[in-house]
């Protein structure tokens, strides 16, 4: 899923989107939503697919990780976690039952539960009060949607448990119980080592049904997605596709390939030439690294178009391997290809 | 004319300008394309067009005029200019001919001629010598561009004389002892009251061939297009319309509108209910506001996208207009309109 904080994704317009790259679902932030322009507006303006022009699914996250990423002074309590805006400063309070009626005025397809997402590391005391606390939340979310929600819209519970495969397999089991429609993974990506958030979606994911899909929250890299897939996740979103375009880097068939270099200063080939996208079928890496080196922001738009692509054809790569019962070769094939373009 | 300057018209793709807006002929910059990325690597990937992947024409000015408004220590000698990059401090020479030379390099459809544009205001003695100066330097570079050129390149000179009368009327007949294809008047847009750069344009035009395009370069606010066109100019560039899109102002059939003002921020209507373009045909001025309060790049790309095809539309109407003999009640209409959206 491509990222859409604020209700875009850096620098591309919808139609780029939907009919270019084919996305079918885009993931915006509740928290930043709330904040501004303020959910009330957007159910006033039709729903958030109507406001931005958006005619496929949306999945909001809960604003549980911005609020324990972005604002300052939080504090959690059973009932909710209060937080000042990072915009204004503003006090506000989040509660289980709260940001299901945000995300309801939001009109979001897939809505997530409020939970607490720990930094890295915390102590096993700490993981458990905190996981525990995650569930209570949810169960509170869960009651709440299902007394308030139209029914079109799906909640979906996170796992949390910070890196203990206990608590991990503990919540799991737990948040089963609320027979979702789907189930997320949560607090990964938050400053661990790699093989610590392989091994804690290992430790979930046999706990959770096999079929409902499962949602790794905020991962991962393009060499790490067919890795999160072996290991049982569905779904993924992450900001790097998009940020790390606007950052120089690029995402190809072949490697990382960091755009400023001199080396393409007047290389007359495109990013990738197994690439199908807009920007590959008509620009230059010179060109894009002209753009890039003048600070012109149709490098963003391009590049962001290109690793969005990129991104969506190594799912299309993985679906299709697995159909043809092939994705075990098709792992050995991408763990082979250098990080850096060579 | 969008004005491409360094080879892009900011935060469009050029399939948005040639498929969406029908945009025939971009202008780019003589002088940033000279210092970044230099117009021998332009010439070695295979030409301007190539480069930027343009289907339609490019007009590049000589870069006359970026010398005297960027760069720092320029020194004007009857040879040519010397002046400090605005980049990296390095010097460098332009003279009549190597500013043509830099054009052939770059490939552009239509060059112009190394010129000095002066301040506003100056003395009538500077004024006739640097129109002088500015004559000389249209005659060396025909000569050069006589010599070396294709063919397939056209040349425009440029009429100077700031903002006296006879000594634009002198210049203009000094030049059309050239032939050129076309010509330019510049000077204007440099600070002078509007009242003067029409006079100005009407001191010109009766003195340049009614059946060569004339070019005004720099101008004009949307409400002037029609004016310059009533004063027999047939060429326009400005940066208002993208630089002004991302400062917020969008130009509308009922005049400007300032996104950023409260009254948009629950409207639910496209910025202009007139204009048929991506950005009116699918967003409101609620969610533009939203994404111009976020800094959201989304807002420029369909700012400028709008603005754009403002600007285009007015010159069509104008077109239209002149074809149905209906001219002057069209420009009766245009002055009706009020500046800002009432």
């Amino acid at each position: 899923m491509p990222v859409g904080t604020q209700a875009t994704v850096k620098g591309l317009t919808q139609r780029d989107l939907a009919e270019e790259l084919d996305v079918r679902i885009l993931l915006a932030n509740t928290y930043h939503l709330f904040l501004r322009p303020g959910h009330e507006l957007v159910r006033r303006m039709g729903g958030l697919h109507r406001f931005m022009s958006w005619p496929r699914a949306i999945l909001t996250d809960s604003g549980g990780y911005q609020v324990f990423s972005l604002s300052d002074l939080r504090k959690i309590t059973d009932d909710g976690v209060t937080f000042q805006s990072h915009l204004d400063g503003d006090r506000h309070v989040f509660t289980p039952e709260s940001t299901v009626e945000v995300q309801m005025a939001l009109g979001s397809d897939v809505m997530m539960v409020l939970d607490e997402c720990p930094e890295y590391p915390v102590s096993h005391e700490y993981a458990r009060e905190s996981m525990e606390r995650t569930v209570r939340w949810a169960r509170r979310a869960f009651a709440h949607w299902r007394a308030k929600a139209a029914g079109d819209q799906s909640l979906f519970p996170i796992v949390q448990g910070s890196m203990f495969a206990d608590l991990r397999r503990e919540c799991a089991e737990r948040l089963v119980e609320l027979a979702a429609d789907g189930y997320a993974i949560g607090g990964l990506s938050v400053g661990e080592p790699r093989p610590l958030s392989f091994e804690m979606v290992e430790a979930t994911e046999p706990f959770l049904p096999r079929e409902r899909p499962r949602y790794a929250m905020g991962v991962g890299m393009a060499e790490e997605l067919a890795e999160y897939v072996a290991r049982g996740v569905d779904m993924m979103d992450c900001v790097l596709p998009s940020r790390n375009a606007r950052n120089g880097y690029l995402f190809t068939s072949q490697g990382r390939l960091i755009i400023k270099h001199t080396r393409y200063k007047e290389d007359a080939r495109p990013i990738d030439e197994n690439c199908g996208c807009y920007t590959c079928r008509n620009y230059s890496r010179a060109y894009l690294r002209h753009l890039y080196q003048a600070g012109e922001m149709l490098y963003a738009v391009l590049a962001t178009r290109h690793n969005i692509r990129r991104y969506l054809d190594i799912m299309r790569e993985i679906r299709q391997a697995i159909l043809l019962g092939q994705f075990p070769e098709y792992l050995r094939t991408v763990r082979a290809v250098p990080v850096e373009v060579e």
